[in-house]
């Protein structure tokens, strides 16, 4: 343990930067007897170095300036969680630029700009770990990389953004509003005061692009998912749902078949006795498909300083093991070699098969299952499970459905054919569902 | 991907080796793509070449015996999966004196001789692996030693053995008895003719002993593992169970503390909202409390050919990436430095803290329950939920209840006490219940 510490250069001393801070320090001797030496942060940059803050920072040299943090102080590793992209990126590609390696939390500057750079980081030589991008603490990163790195990966889910996932178990557990649920999650910090990013699917994009690279090979594809959020999910759907056996979930689904990939996030009909569907509060859980493993699953905190310090602490032990390796001892950032890294055809929403449950105001009146199930025969469509609800009070009924496996096109054919009815009243939901059948 | 291939020795071709064969067949391309070279197997040895078997052999030189394969094939890494002690020991050993880097699922030679083999392997400067040895084809082993580096691990829990979660399962939903239960196991062939090693919860043991290693920087400590198996679990506890919000489950558990550590495998009853409790069938389930992630839990297949043999192809595609490396480049094999791996104090079951069920059949007559509380507040022992059933039949009723934490030895001292009070009967059940808040 006499070796000389691994110096580390933080950007971004927010939450889980102080994170970082105070789990290097806490668990310093436990880290030190895993790598070998010890690992400190020696450099730290923020945007307002007066703020007062909680974490010791004694014996960090404090450093105004982010990029010329990266570019000049005596650091063997750059982690970066200040967030955002301008900044972030150009200290990433600065550090990348003088052979130190990388460590970032940040999801949205990855799935953005993360093939750019991971070229430089290939042309350096040296690792960037991402392992706090997606999921705080849960190594899913790791597990799909390195863990399954014996299987074909078929596909992936997740409920990979807590936000939603907190909103969606209080709508269900008591009965809220989206719009209340989502006020009740502000006041507890789980939601920040423009919850757009987060109960819009953007966020959970970001992630499942991520994952999705890593899991088939391919370049980050961002721009192709396809991205629903969960602002029109009501308590009506989420309490119909559960009388047919399913909760609903902000999934993002990764699935590759012959015909190409399909990136989506979007509220989904889950049954209720799968494990992904008693995943609840602001816990993340991803579910992996290989062609050897079968189904593995893994849940946990998705968020919060520590526990996204926790990540961040796992690449470093990584990064300080190999410091100074040759590059083909890496891990590539993309599960496979760079020159493997491959395009493949990416589905549109349109084309992909899925399973739906459909609830339509209609009429208090006869021939009404009848109409629907004529069209929905006509267009091929078969039905799972069917529930007519008696009408409260004005004189609509209520009639949810789940259909079995379609494609898009076709039933968004039938959908359009069904609001055409004449006793069928504005308002339809449609969800998708899956099943994740092993 | 011009280079040569990454030669394996293969030592046992029964399920797990033939999978490990089909597997790496099957994603020759995605493994090749993943490690920047094919990987192959090209030597095998088995009890009995003579046998024939599914799997393709085309290519692979058969050698009758695995030690001279371990001592004079021409091999980059030796993979044993045959089993047993002896000959699989010996294989290692020989590998490791080449300089052989090994891959094992072996965990009963790991739980009683792993100190031995993983010192020879840093002498050798070259690592085992052993991913394949607990839960089949979860990533737990990454996990911990890897993907959760930067904490202090407090305590883990598991389903670590399919066979007895099967059988529970089973006794579950059917109200079967044990006998029942395992019998209609060993029919569908997830019990085997001789279940003792599995239901008794040796091989859970054995499992428990390399996860606490990995997770405490210890020596491992097989011997030291308070182990009870399911045979005297019966229907009518978990029926009970039920009742007061509990499922049973075979656990092992490792916890650690100022007063030291426990190693323990017993049945336990989990509060039903628990995502443990939820895991059933034949699945593996793991969950890890560190001291920055909370809590982290995994699941899925614990066995079968291609679900390990995940894992072992997972640890040949790390080992390749290794070849050839200085040793401080490996992960360690008990996830702390050689150096660095201290024996801890391992506390006897009698010193343990937990809380208990205890079920009792009793006489149906006046101050019963006033004669069991009054011996539970003598030793100072409180109730946290209790239940009293109508007889049924016969004369005797049935008295269950749930206590709080106390000490082993003083809740044994207040059963003794009960169970020579006049009116209870012989054949009392006691099963320790614990709750993982997080």
């Amino acid at each position: 343990m006499s070796q000389q510490a691994v110096k580390v250069g933080l950007i971004g001393l927010g939450t889980v930067g102080q994170g970082v801070i105070r789990v290097l320090q806490k668990n310093a001797e436990e880290i030190a007897r895993r790598v070998g030496r010890p690992v400190q942060v020696t450099h730290a940059s923020a945007r307002d170095l007066g703020r007062p803050r909680d974490t010791d920072l004694a014996g960090i040299t404090l450093v105004a300036d982010a990029l010329s943090l990266a570019r000049e102080a005596d650091i063997d590793v750059l982690v970066e969680v200040v967030g955002g992209q301008t900044v972030a990126k150009d200290a990433i590609l600065a550090a990348l630029a003088r052979g130190k390696p990388v460590v970032t939390a940040n999801k949205a500057l990855l799935a953005e700009n993360g093939n750019g750079i991971f070229a430089a980081a290939a042309e350096a030589g040296v690792p960037v770990a991402f392992e706090a991008s997606v999921a705080g603490g849960i190594p899913i990163i790791k597990a799909i990389r390195e863990g399954l790195a014996g299987n074909r990966i078929d596909s992936l889910a997740g409920i990979i953004n807590g936000t939603c996932n907190y909103i969606l178990s209080q709508m269900t557990v008591k009965g809220q509003s989206f719009a209340d649920a989502l006020a009740d999650a502000q006041k507890l910090g789980y939601a920040e005061a423009d919850p757009t990013f987060d109960v819009e699917g953007v966020d959970a994009a970001h992630k499942l692009s991520i994952l999705a690279s890593i899991a088939f090979g391919m370049p980050l594809s961002f721009p192709a998912v396809a991205c629903e959020g969960i602002t029109k999910v009501t308590a009506q759907d989420i309490q119909i749902a559960q009388t047919l056996g399913y909760r609903i979930k902000l999934l993002g689904i990764a699935k590759r078949s012959a015909a190409g990939v399909e990136l989506r996030v979007h509220p989904t009909l889950i049954p209720d006795d799968q494990l992904l569907a008693k995943v609840d509060g602001v816990l993340n859980s991803v579910l992996v498909q290989g062609n050897a493993v079968g189904q593995v699953g893994f849940y946990g905190r998705g968020a919060g300083g520590d526990a996204t310090a926790s990540a961040v602490v796992a690449d470093l032990v990584d990064v300080a093991r190999g410091l100074g390796a040759e590059a083909h001892r890496h891990v590539p950032a993309l599960a496979f070699q760079p020159a493997a890294v491959q395009a493949l055809n990416l589905l549109p929403i349109s084309a992909i098969e899925s399973c739906y449950y459909l609830r339509l105001r209609v009429a208090d009146e006869p021939g009404v299952l009848k109409g629907l199930t004529g069209i929905l025969a006509e267009h091929d469509i078969s039905i799972e499970a069917i529930l007519q609800k008696e009408p409260r009070g004005d004189d609509d009924a209520t009639v949810a459905l789940i259909t079995d496996r379609v494609a898009e096109q076709r039933f968004d054919a039938a959908l359009a054919a069904i609001q055409a009815l004449p006793f069928v009243r504005e308002g339809a939901a449609r969800i998708r569902v899956e099943h994740f059948k092993d």
